[in-house]
């Protein structure tokens, strides 16, 4: 077990609503840390609450959100952002006054709009969004140091400078590096670096899907040869991105519009043999890659 | 030193025409296994000469591909597919009859049409092509065991059975496993697991890129979404790219097509907020990624 680097927790209670990847990672980042004297969970899948518990996830796995949410001074939504709506109006009575909210969901517009109408007079919404992830979802998927050194994103909103301090030691605590923006500009930035290229990836290995067997065979033998990378991003939990896509459209489909301009240009090159205007691309794009490792975003 | 897994080398002299990642793994790789009695090697940048000789690339270095090939039993092309005429052009009266000449290009219509004619009588041209690669070029970047259990085509278009099998030999012998097809089968499967997913991240990339200052840093920071993936094809060679695009032309015009129809049906998906049809394929998508795993091309 981890040692935890805090002397006395930042929440007394904690609260998880959904225990895919990034809930079942937020409970034991918290808990080999020493985040949180006690951590309740719930997720609203009888059979993942079973594996929760076989693993034993959190201090306690209760069978409501409600149960879930009574005692606790933070409450952290881990699940998709088109059950935001519901799930909050149905927990929200029993949010005990004072008690901060966040979600980590990867739209924010929707998610402000969504859960903002339900959150009691007293209680904080503070909307943030963890920039970090696998190909891999469900309870047994987490990991305490998914966290470490990716950016998780806060939206404060004029919640009190406090409570946001305070939620950022917690973000801090997990090994996260924090950045706060305002909602608009994260739904535009995430929309290119990450709800673009995950459409796009989707769509060249449905693409690839729809080949004879023998081709498609072979997509998978040649993977090795760049196919392979887009099989990672395609293999990412298929309600998430339904909701992100359906609830971020409108930036989605900007970024779509840009690229596919784009995407035609080198097309036109293509097809007429314009060997310059390919290079000149293909030049410019090479150097950004060591840029992101500069800043320390490569693994 | 790794141990030869031979007891008598498969060549007796070979000659690497081109120096980078590929050139320069087939050097190091047949002299870990023992492969060649003698590799003799060229580039023609003069710069890659010299680091070629300074890192102890092959058994010599020379000035010219006339006295690479002279006595060479076996020619690897390791150059761009665009070089490649004119270098054949220009060492051919310089092979010696018996000779194998191979080359390791990306495209195979293009360089089947290229190298044929200049290929004196006697000597052999058996096309084949490496499918593996990092995202790193040059004479140090490459390495003994790149090819391990990735596939090597070879496009035999009848070359003797006896040249093919010493050929296969040699390509075991370095750790790759080899499948041969025919030269349009290899031109239409490689468009679609190689070629456009360069494009595409190609294209990607270079839209982030017009975007303002600070969105381009914030890609790059919250790239590990999603972008980061496409950043190291799109680190990929740009002179070499440039010359598949343009030699395969048809081939990726074709699946460009069909990743436009389909990128068009979930783009119109998202503007109608149709979100079984996002879920119906996000779905299918997923398990690709295992099943790529099953056959052994994931690292």
């Amino acid at each position: 077990m981890a040692t935890p680097q805090n002397t006395s927790p930042l929440y007394n209670t904690i609260a998880v609503i959904g225990l895919g990847l990034i809930g079942s990672s937020v409970i034991r980042a918290s808990q080999s840390n020493g985040l949180a004297g006690r951590i309740v969970a719930f997720d609203n899948n009888e059979t993942v609450r079973a594996t929760a518990r076989k693993i034993g996830l959190g201090d306690e796995v209760v069978e409501t959100a409600e149960d879930a949410v009574r005692d606790a001074d933070l409450v952290i939504l881990a699940i998709p952002v088109g059950a935001m709506a519901s799930a909050v109006a149905g927990f929200a009575p029993a949010l005990k006054s004072g008690a901060v909210v966040t979600d980590t969901g990867s739209t924010k517009a929707s998610v402000v709009k969504d859960v903002s109408p339900s959150i009691p007079s007293g209680v904080h919404f503070l909307p943030s969004h963890p920039i970090a992830g696998t190909e891999y979802s469900g309870p047994e998927a987490g990991f305490a140091t998914l966290f470490k050194d990716r950016y998780w994103i806060i939206l404060p909103q004029g919640v009190d400078a406090e409570i946001v301090a305070n939620f950022t030691q917690f973000l801090l605590g997990m090994g996260a590096l924090v950045e706060d923006m305002t909602v608009e500009y994260h739904d535009r930035v995430l929309a290119i670096t990450s709800h673009l290229p995950h459409l796009i990836a989707y769509t060249i290995v449905g693409t690839a899907f729809d080949f004879e067997q023998q081709v498609q065979n072979d997509v998978m033998k040649y993977s090795a040869s760049g196919f392979r990378d887009f099989t990672r991003i395609a293999a990412s939990d298929p309600v998430m991105w339904r909701d992100i896509f359906i609830n971020n459209s409108d930036a989605v489909l900007e970024m779509l519009g840009r690229f596919n301009e784009d995407l035609s240009y080198l097309q036109r090159a293509i097809r007429w043999k314009e060997a310059e205007k390919l290079e000149d691309l293909f030049s410019r794009t090479r150097d950004i890659r060591s840029k992101i490792k500069d800043i320390g975003q490569l693994d």
